[in-house]
């Protein structure tokens, strides 16, 4: 009999080994328990294409010398309610997180703030730092640059990053707002999914290198095809837009070939709610708004409607206790990173 | 001989006519010349849903008390690098201007700023506020509640507005990088023009009230239809977002029911970009990009591809000289409205 594609795996034992790994590859203990925890937050919220199936790429590339392993996120400039965060070309979440704390701290003395950060890597999902700001009371946004696949409205070539943005709010209502959305269809992790899992894309989700919709993975990823953008020239523009706003303005890189030395760029907004109304008062709004949407009628078999991040809580809540299920190609590559590395763990994988 | 649906007309002839409208209206000279060049530049641009179409329905609106022609747009809340302004009911355009002048302002002193609008009415395209803080050598955001007319996703009923955002940046290729759009597929003035010229809608652009469908214009505007979002709950999540910083933040009304003297409510915010390099350098940068999105193969039939703003730059620099194409019910509207108010105009409608 086949394995099954998905088992359920403790939330805290996963935690505690994808920490492990970290320390093994040479992380502080303090950086590997913050990406344990970031991770998992990840899968908790049911955001597996930005959780820990990214560890076992991290720690290779920190063993290759591809990410450093002894990265001290710095400001490399301050002026008033903006900063630049040099992230020392470490795994890129620890730089994005240094980064909003200080956006966090600004936002309360200016009321606003802007933090870029450059010369960093692949930092997951950044509904993470724009809850940060969201739980200390601000409106949050966090943007990154992704990989360059989403080709000019009526071209054929990777010109635009599938950079995802993301704003926060907090409610009352037990969960944050936080949308979290890549300019394209689908996240490119999700065509990444299907390619190791020997699935079919949908055909609304990509093209090949001629521009035609495609339903093979490899098509996109391996020869050259692009991602389909949100509502056609509208998505390449909002693309483009986190761009200007994670690199150009940060000094990081975009697209290729502009200053690859520069790495990733990133950036981060705090809004201090405080500075415009009292917070009760906020959230006292943003509850009516939140049963004014819900209060709609619902589609033929469809269940309810949600705003974002309402799910990712309610499986937050549930898969702390319950479990997060893992897809074989996830659990595999956990096994084989913690066997290579020879980390204990006391889950089943 | 049916008359021809388009006409070309003097855009300077016809930025006077709209400004004596609007002192016909009651509006002081300065706010009446505002509004001629702020509606002109819309269809100079080619954004003929958000131009001079709009023109006898504020004349209208004033003239019947529903906006205030006597409106002082003030600041009611300032706090470091934010502000809240009233736009005491007046029309909608010239609080959101003020607004930005003041984020501009901030923005050289802190690096960036936010500010709030409230008790607002229809501001019309909010690329033009994005592009105030471009032309200062800022980076500008602007967004705007609009019509309450988006289900949320699953849903049936309009709940979310169909709030447009805009991000502006500088280049310096002779046009300012300025995407404005709404979350869902089309803009709502679309199918209010597609049902005063007669002409059905494409069928992905709306749905009737039970959530099919429909190429009927009316089907959606008059019997509780919706329109479609952008990449489905990503642009309800969009429209949300808007919502929240627009008028969650600000005070202002969102949806229907809440605090609706509040009036609408809008967010604009500069970061100035010389707080994180030189502006040279940046446009510098921008240019690159510029150059390596033009870069992309283009498909057959296609002339080529376009940054957002940069077509709309092209129309502006044509159409200052050759005149803007307007359609007949565009056209007879500021004709009727001329007539009524008694004012000359000099070109042909």
């Amino acid at each position: 009999m086949a394995e099954e594609m998905y088992r359920n795996v403790d939330a805290h034992g996963l935690e505690k080994l994808v920490s492990a790994l970290f320390v093994h590859a040479g992380l502080t203990e303090h950086d590997a328990a913050f990406m344990g925890e970031c991770l998992t937050y990840a899968d908790r919220r049911g955001i597996h294409s930005h959780g820990v199936r990214w560890a076992p790429r991290y720690a290779a590339s920190l063993a290759a010398g591809h990410l450093n392993a002894k990265a001290v996120a710095k400001v490399v400039l301050e002026r008033g309610a903006t900063a630049i965060v040099d992230g020392d070309r470490g795994v890129g979440h620890i730089a994005v997180k240094f980064a909003m704390d200080i956006a966090i701290r600004k936002a309360k003395e200016f009321g606003n703030a802007t933090v870029g950060i450059r010369n960093n890597s692949h930092c997951g999902a950044v509904a993470y730092y724009a809850q940060q700001a969201a739980d200390a009371g601000c409106i949050g946004f966090a943007a990154t640059t992704g990989g360059t696949m989403i080709a000019p409205w009526g071209g054929l070539d990777r010109r635009v990053g599938l950079n995802p943005i993301s704003w926060a709010a907090p409610t009352g209502k037990g969960f944050t707002y936080n949308l979290d959305m890549a300019p394209s269809i689908v996240a490119g992790s999700k065509i990444e999914m299907a390619r190791d899992r020997g699935e079919p894309i949908a055909t609304d989700w990509a093209y090949d290198a001629e521009g035609n919709p495609t339903t093979d993975p490899l098509a996109v990823l391996s020869h050259g095809g692009t991602l389909a953008p949100v509502g056609g020239y509208k998505g390449v523009g909002l693309g483009v837009a986190a761009d200007i706003l994670c690199s150009v303005l940060s000094g990081g890189r975009y697209g290729e070939g502009e200053e690859p030395n520069h790495g990733g760029g990133m950036i981060v907004q705090a809004i201090d709610i405080e500075h415009f109304q009292p917070l009760a008062e906020f959230t006292g709004r943003m509850d009516r708004l939140v049963d004014w949407f819900k209060s709609s009628r619902v589609k033929d078999g469809v269940d309810g409607v949600y705003l974002p991040g309402e799910l990712e809580a309610g499986r937050n809540a549930v898969r702390s206790h319950s479990g997060i299920p893992l897809d074989i190609p996830t659990r595999s590559a956990l096994h084989k990173a913690a066997e290579t590395a020879g980390v204990a763990y006391d889950i089943e994988l």
